[in-house]
């Protein structure tokens, strides 16, 4: 289908970007092999490191002419196998790009290249008094731009939104290697805060419960009492305990069933007090027939504790992955769902005899499903994944909701995309992807074939 | 290019909706053949009346087959030509699908038809505690499906975003009549506000300056003093005078050559008032070498003078309207550049010797620049206004702006679209046109050729 990568093309390559950015030895193609989706493992024939938008461009241009794949890479975090160069050829390494070129304080924009990581552009904006809201967990390591290919999330995004809320205009290199700027410093939106207008603080209340249930329905009860938490998490037991492990941490109540972690902020004390009470009453209150409150709720009120709280919550997806060989989904549904979606998982697990442990931002309707390994051998584990992954999906999509609200497709999930997505969709995403890609180089493989 | 709509085809479209809902008498051909674009008009051959996806995708199906032209109409209130037919064949009247389906308050999303009056869904929210923040000037007649076709703004925009920051899932039917469902319920995202906790209130400045640049640099210091108004708006002299005349109602401080109104909304009344001070001191401070302060500021801290503020703000259009054959651009650029903006304007204007009226949503740097034809003749009128536009339109987009913030390009702009989008851009959107609507029967004329 595609073109072997020889001698030649690399020499055309370093061409373009001089023999130092072109890489061929075993650690670079090794390390653009995988991401953090599971143990997925696909090493490139070559990977460059271009600094600018033309030297892309030039790379598109020859990678068309001579029908090589080309699979753009940042930090490698994404955890749907997105940046895996599944059909080998050129690992677009985005690294080099990495500067901040500007933050607009008279227009609260940020211009920046791909390449820089999440929590640098945060610390920068928030050194001049701004605030650049998503927070994915990998923000430590994961760049800008893939951020905006996967539109990432994170706690925060059930007040402030997801990465899409707060792009505004961009430089694109299309496939055939024409550059576009869409965009601009332009709003009909709000597109930035400043933090001396909204923080004088935030306040997490740590809520547990003994039913996960029951905590799934706090979460819809919160929002109809007119709250507006800056993020409401659901963690179940196991999880909790496997991060608190992992970190060698301890917390009030961690061997209850499940936990809500509701956190408030704004700029003014006492409405903040105000409204955490209320978070507090609503969640000891109970939701349905049975009561249904938590067992006990803690208030985090100090700089330290806040940050305490989320480092456990930060930790989950490290502590599970470390537990045990696993798989996770993505799934989503209209918050108000959320109890039945929860439901739905652990009957299906039951059944089928496959463990789960599920956390995620319970705010957004959004539940990380991990199926784990645990005891079972490697052949029951293969035989048993997609016929459980196809149920809770199909469970999912049936609560009008979706199959992933903020990893992607990319590649580990393409099997699935129709079951939340019609063919006629499936056949106009198509149409889009041959226009903007009709020799199919870049990043083949991924969403679908 | 298009074939004639004869008898034959006309009864085939009475075979998919009935004869009431086929429409070629005069009264019906007349009121499709304008929007509120100027004096254009362009009959079409037929008026077609659907009342469900499945009869529009009959009648798309239908179309393509017959090469026969369909423009979508909502509520006839757009600035740019966009639901004119200016190719004749068949105007799709929404205005029967106007049912609010379900307002959803354990999540937060109403599900509506697409000929409902912004208005009525914005009341129909409210009722039940909720809040719809779009708010374009024509929101007593647009139908919400025109605002998400246009991506409506209006004053508030600034701090609660623009349509498509509200739409979360969509039914759409596409040119080849297939029906897709892309989104749903699902957020990652605030997709709705409770009433109860955001306002006990709003409070409005009226802030009076002697020179406009004044009042334009006074709106980037707004948001740099960390204040969030949830509308900024500029209105000239000339256009507050019209105003006012128009409705027969008197304002302090009318004579002064330019005037901001600037609203702040709020859950907590002390916070409220000590933004409001806070915005007064930087209106009345002055951000220049030569000083610049308003001479004065007046508050409207009740609900009655609120409302009569913003009766006079929205009355702007009409009154332009009614004074003098005109001709309205949509400027935008980023916030700090609507000082630049305007001067440019005003340079320009006196250079060619067109009289302008200026007025517009100033947070986001969205300047609605009205040319009046006045005193001068046909002729002049005609010769006059090409360059004039050109040239204004140029100025915008070398301060980094571009030719429409809310009005969209249409049928009006089309001609422009050149300055503020590139070969490649144009190209790209002509290729997706063609993949979504290969035979162009859906709104040919528009946009581009």
């Amino acid at each position: 289908m595609f073109s072997p990568v020889n001698e030649k093309f690399l020499n055309k390559l370093r061409d373009i970007l001089g023999d130092d950015f072109v890489l061929t030895d075993d650690e670079a193609l090794s390390h653009a092999s995988r991401d953090e989706t599971e143990d997925l493992c696909f090493p490139p024939d070559v990977v460059v490191r271009p600094k600018t938008p033309q030297e892309i461009s030039s790379i598109l241009k020859l990678a068309n002419i001579e029908n090589i794949p080309v699979t753009p890479r940042g930090g490698g975090t994404g955890l749907s196998g997105g940046a895996l160069p599944v059909h080998k050829g050129i690992v677009l390494y985005l690294d080099r790009m990495n500067k901040i070129i500007e933050i607009d304080r008279e227009n609260l924009f940020v211009v920046t290249e791909t390449g820089v990581i999440t929590e640098t552009l945060k610390d920068a904006v928030e050194e001049v008094g701004l605030f650049y809201p998503p927070d994915p967990a990998s923000k430590g390591s994961c760049f800008i731009g893939g951020n905006l290919a996967e539109n990432a999330g994170g706690p925060r995004a059930v007040k402030y939104g997801v990465t899409k809320d707060w792009v505004y205009g961009l430089e694109v290199v299309l496939p055939n290697g024409e550059i576009i700027n869409p965009g601009g410093k332009l709003l009909k939106n709000v597109t930035g805060y400043n933090l001396t207008q909204l923080f004088v603080g935030s306040e997490v209340l740590i809520a547990a419960f003994d039913d996960p249930f029951d905590a799934c329905q706090t979460v819809p009860a919160m929002f109809h009492a007119g709250l507006n938490p800056s993020a409401c998490e659901f963690v179940e037991r196991d999880v909790i305990q496997m991060a608190l492990q992992h970190l060698d941490k301890k917390l009030p109540n961690s061997d209850a069933a499940a936990q809500l972690l509701i956190e408030f902020d704004g700029n003014d004390e006492d409405q903040l007090s105000e409204e955490t009470e209320k978070a507090g009453m609503v969640c000891m209150e109970g939701h349905n027939d049975l009561g249904g409150g938590a067992i006990d709720v803690i208030l985090a009120n100090t700089g330290q504790r806040v940050n305490e709280i989320w480092e456990i919550r930060s930790a989950c997806g490290e502590a599970v992955k470390s537990h045990s060989v696993y798989k996770e989904e993505d799934t989503v549904v209209p918050r108000a769902k959320l109890p039945d979606l929860f439901v739905g998982v652990k009957t299906i697990c039951a059944e089928r005899c496959v463990k789960s442990a599920c956390y995620g931002h319970a705010g957004d309707g959004n539940l990380h499903v991990n199926l784990l390994k645990d005891t079972l051998t490697d052949d029951e584990w293969e035989t048993k994944l997609p016929p459980t992954i196809t149920e809770i999906f199909e469970h999912c999509v049936s609560l009008g909701g979706t199959i992933s609200g903020e990893h992607g497709i990319g590649w580990s999930q393409k099997a699935y995309l129709h079951l939340a997505t019609s063919y006629e969709e499936i056949k106009l995403m198509k149409s889009l992807k041959n226009v903007l890609d009709p020799n199919g180089i870049l990043n083949p493989g991924k969403v679908f074939e």
